[in-house]
């Protein structure tokens, strides 16, 4: 290789939206953003995690005709490259590997002669989260993930086999390494043998789902990473939205000494390149073979530099705001969950109130005001105010919207059953209930459910009434930053010269159901910062007792509202999907069993936990 | 110790049922059956696994103040037993050990700068599955679970640190190994370990869910270990429902020769008693400190034989046949249930047909006639029988029973919206659901849905409507063991001279939904041979189209019964718990994404997948 100059290289950053399952399409995903970057002159392009499956696939791993044509793909899509005289571009490639029986067995179930039939990994040979290294029509090299995050909303030991080897692939004389996403999370791990091997390059296909401020974590995270690896990392994730998941893209390129060299826009799809200048003469060492618990392996592609080419700046592109960044999370989350399920339309009830004004907006950015239909459901508690805010709401964002009073069938059911109290108030929300759900199966709609993370913390909503629908944009949004997003939102219009989408009167008014003669929301529940704020800290932070009163929340309102957590268990067990923007969002993030006598109280009153 | 004679030891295995989260409450359980053994003269008591916090206690395990007051609420309960004059028995018990901040980490997450806020693990110490010895008011040693089953309904490598520690305590004269569960299922685990270490004597506390025919696994595995560790082996497994869980017991000692020494019932707590003979005089042998993967310890306790008794015949309870096996399984998940979450009553709709037939006799076997309310909701397209079937059903259980038309309702709903098709089918079933929820929140009843595992899978059921309720008895129920189950019942009930409890007529007619005219389900779906069939293999076996062909499931059955299935994600999510019984139920045990593109196709034409 060339000794004596620096040696440059473009690297392209694909930020992808892919779908799960679709290997078909992810492939053909693969060839059209390759060839941008190969018109855009890049030498190597990487693409996220699981690319060619999607992420996360969840069970589908453990289906092996699944894998095996996961297999079957990675090996085409390198043909199919070539095909499309895209051979001489490196592109770096996630999919999942289904090495058949070899290599490791899954994280602590070594397969036996004890295998129960139901139990599915051991049998199945080793499912990988995988990279694949493509160059002139060939899979040159593969890296099999090693550190498998099995935590939050992450199950990669039930899925995966973890890997131990280290490739690294010479291109146009500069040593390319493969990770794949939490490796970078881990100190000594790939990075640090890539640092101990020698490599001039590492490259990481990722697949980070957004979570408010998340980004703030990344970039120190990547920084360290390089310092390890002595070398600069090229930090690729994927954007749009997977069921509650919604990944921000926000993909970077760091120089081994740190320097932020550039960074793509979240929440589109965006092809990222960066002219990096490096120099191989300089590492005084290129080890290969056994380096800490990992193998590294050489495969050497191409010595002959690239020809001297004029550097172009690359863009740094500054995070968004706290509002901003979230809103596009919502409505990204909203518009995959609706457009990857061919879904052609959605309904939802307009109670005038902020979050159905703010789930209405949310729907019009995400689909376009067609595609939004809004039914008015009034009742005889409904307030003047509701039904006109409603309109209002309606009007301003130019969706569809129909008028249908609930009386006559909620005297129907009056007539037929005794039904008093919080029964007939949840009759009420089951009445709008049935209806949407009927507009829903009678029009194709989808229904959006309009429930926020307060609510569907304490249980503040009917199973089957207010709480039905296919999709709930606001699940994770706690009340306080449901008024937040919508006074931003409003702001965010006004500097653009638009109409407001959402009305001041539904801010400014008092939150009430609406189910008894004036009913508000502070009747039955604290303010909503003090809810928030317990929420934020038992939900989000996991926090006990007495940690609890030690952050200085009312000891009374604590206790009345993880009581209230605790009961409702049962209901977000049956509730739609939403978009995760949470530390820790209801679903797949926080587990807890329904079945469950603990309650939060004192050590020293431990005991009185079983009464 | 004494060197010539053989010594005896009497064990008890108390297979109790705990409730997940009351540790004060389980720890009483213990107290209360290590009473009873040591009345039955037992030297030495065996719990479950994960006693004092109940299993599986899911995301309670990363609650800090939680395991903190698992690990208090252990030693209390050596104290308490001493207290109580129980010091002398020797109990192994399980528990959540919380050894903040030290020991290995969680699987895959070493904890290092770099952890996000968002991961609960790493910050938490290192939370783990534990069985304490406990003797003389003392927790005289620990064992820590080693192999972490995280597949199927398991994700132990979430919660736990796996052990490498295998505390051997002499009792008596007798080595007594800890192991737990899974490190059972495991060849060279902790049972090969503590064979080249020399005991006399394995005890593993065990939370082994049901499954059908999965005793049949049990007894081979415990004696292949048993053969590994050239020593009985004391399997304890709980009893009792926990959310979608039921545990049957089956506990059993296992001479080190394989020969089935004890064998306690299914489904009710019991304690097991076993008088051992055992040689240690004949043990070559006693190594310590590293063998293999773990480090073995020993602990002292007492030398001296007990004093001679005469052995008492242990008994060895023969196996269930597989209906009733099923039946006690769904009779023990459904009351467990109800009563472990302080419900009084259950409410169902009762159409006359054989599922909901089905659930009003488990109900009453669960709970008595008087705890279960039916109520017959016919409309306009429901047949004489479906009335009158109901109406034989309540009579021959004694239940509550009402009927409301709901004719008003729906009539109601028409005159406001205009529904056809599906969507007034849905209707009815909606408009039902809305009055059994009304009934469920003005009468404090919990709403069981019908729904049995062939209508959950290929979506056969209304959502919010017949699929609405707390809880599914018999959710994992194929229609076609749905009518096993129910002849069996009849014919237990005639054995008995009992009257039979489901109406022959129920079970004979051909099932409708009763939504149009003359509607029947054969209309729309295969036969429920053959459609239960094609479940087994792609739902329980997760088979793909290759494979389900050469099993020689007809074509274009199977073609419609996985785009039903695969088209019915949305709705299982919503979905009620209910008993698992399968080799793998819905919900937690099988995770599917909703938005999927993967269609299973043959493997040539693997690129229409994608379409």
């Amino acid at each position: 290789m060339n000794e004596q100059q620096p040696v440059q290289l473009r690297v392209g950053l694909a930020q992808v939206d892919t779908r799960v399952g679709d290997l078909a399409g992810n492939a053909e995903l693969v060839t059209t953003w390759t060839a941008k970057a190969a018109d855009a002159g890049a030498h190597l392009v990487v693409f996220p995690e699981m690319t060619l499956t999607g992420y996360p696939a969840e069970d589908l791993v453990l289906r092996e005709s699944f894998a095996r044509a996961s297999e079957l793909a990675v090996v085409d899509l390198a043909a199919t490259l070539a095909e499309r005289g895209l051979g001489d571009v490196a592109v770096v490639v996630g999919y999942l590997a289904h090495t058949s029986g070899s290599g490791p067995a899954p994280v602590d179930r070594p397969p036996t002669d004890d295998d129960r039939p139901g139990d599915a990994n051991p049998r199945r040979g080793a499912p990988r989260n995988a990279a694949a290294f493509l160059h002139g029509g060939e899979v040159v090299a593969r890296y099999y993930k090693r550190h498998l995050p099995n935590y939050g909303v992450f199950d990669e030991a039930r899925y995966f086999v973890p890997g131990n080897e280290l490739p690294v692939v010479r291109l146009h004389g500069v040593d390319v390494a493969l990770t794949i996403c939490e490796d970078l999370w881990v100190e000594g791990g790939p990075c640090g043998v890539a640092g101990q091997a020698g490599v001039d390059l590492v490259v990481s296909p990722n697949a980070s789902p957004y979570e408010r401020a998340k980004d703030d974590l990344r970039l120190p995270l990547v920084r360290r990473r390089a310092a390890e690896a002595h070398a600069p990392i090229v930090y690729c994730n994927q954007v749009g939205g997977q069921d509650e998941l919604v990944f921000d893209g926000d993909s970077m390129v760091v120089g081994a000494d740190g320097e932020l060299l550039a960074r793509a826009p979240q929440f589109v799809e965006h092809l990222l390149t960066v002219d990096l200048t490096l120099d191989p003469s300089a590492r005084s060492h290129r080890a290969e073979g056994r380096i800490g618990p990992m193998t590294v392996t050489r495969h050497v592609l191409s010595e002959e530099p690239v020809a001297a080419f004029e550097a172009q700046p690359s863009t740094v592109v500054k995070p968004l705001t706290d509002c901003e960044e979230v809103w596009r999370a919502l409505v990204m989350g909203l518009r995959d969950f609706i457009d990857k399920n061919g879904m052609k339309s959605v309904v939802l009830g307009m109670s005038g109130g902020i979050d159905s004004a703010l789930v209405a907006a949310l729907a019009v950015d995400a689909l376009g005001a067609d595609r939004v239909h809004g039914v008015g459901l009034p009742s005889k508690y409904s307030s003047e105010h509701s039904l006109s805010d409603a309109h209002d709401s309606a009007n301003r964002l130019g969706m569809h919207y129909s008028v249908v009073p609930i009386a006559p069938m909620v005297d129907a059911f009056h007539g037929s059953v005794d039904l008093t109290g919080v029964a007939a108030e949840n009759l009420q929300a089951r009445v709008r209930g049935t209806l949407l759900m009927g507009l829903s199966n009678q029009h194709g709609h989808l229904l959006l459910a309009t429930s926020n993370k307060s609510e569907v913390a304490v249980g503040y909503s009917t199973l089957y009434g207010d709480a039905a629908g296919g999709f709930a944009p606001i699940k994770d949004v706690p009340k306080t930053l449901v008024w937040d997003l919508a006074r931003w939102r409003n702001e965010h219009a006004r500097g653009r010269g638009d109409t407001e989408p959402i009305p001041q009167n539904s801010i400014d008014k008092p939150p009430s159901a609406e189910l008894a003669p004036g009913q508000q929301d502070s009747d039955s529940l604290p303010s909503y910062e003090e809810l928030d704020a317990v929420i934020a800290d038992y939900v989000d932070r996991d926090l006990g007792m007495a940690e609890l009163l030690e952050r200085g929340h009312d000891a009374e309102v604590v206790a009345r509202v993880l009581r209230l957590v605790d009961m409702a268990e049962f209901k977000r067990r049956q509730s739609a999907p939403g978009t995760k923007i949470s530390l820790k969002a209801f679903g797949r993030d926080r587990r807890l069993p329904i079945t469950n006598r603990w309650r939060e109280s004192l050590p020293s009153v431990r005991e009185g936990a079983a009464s």
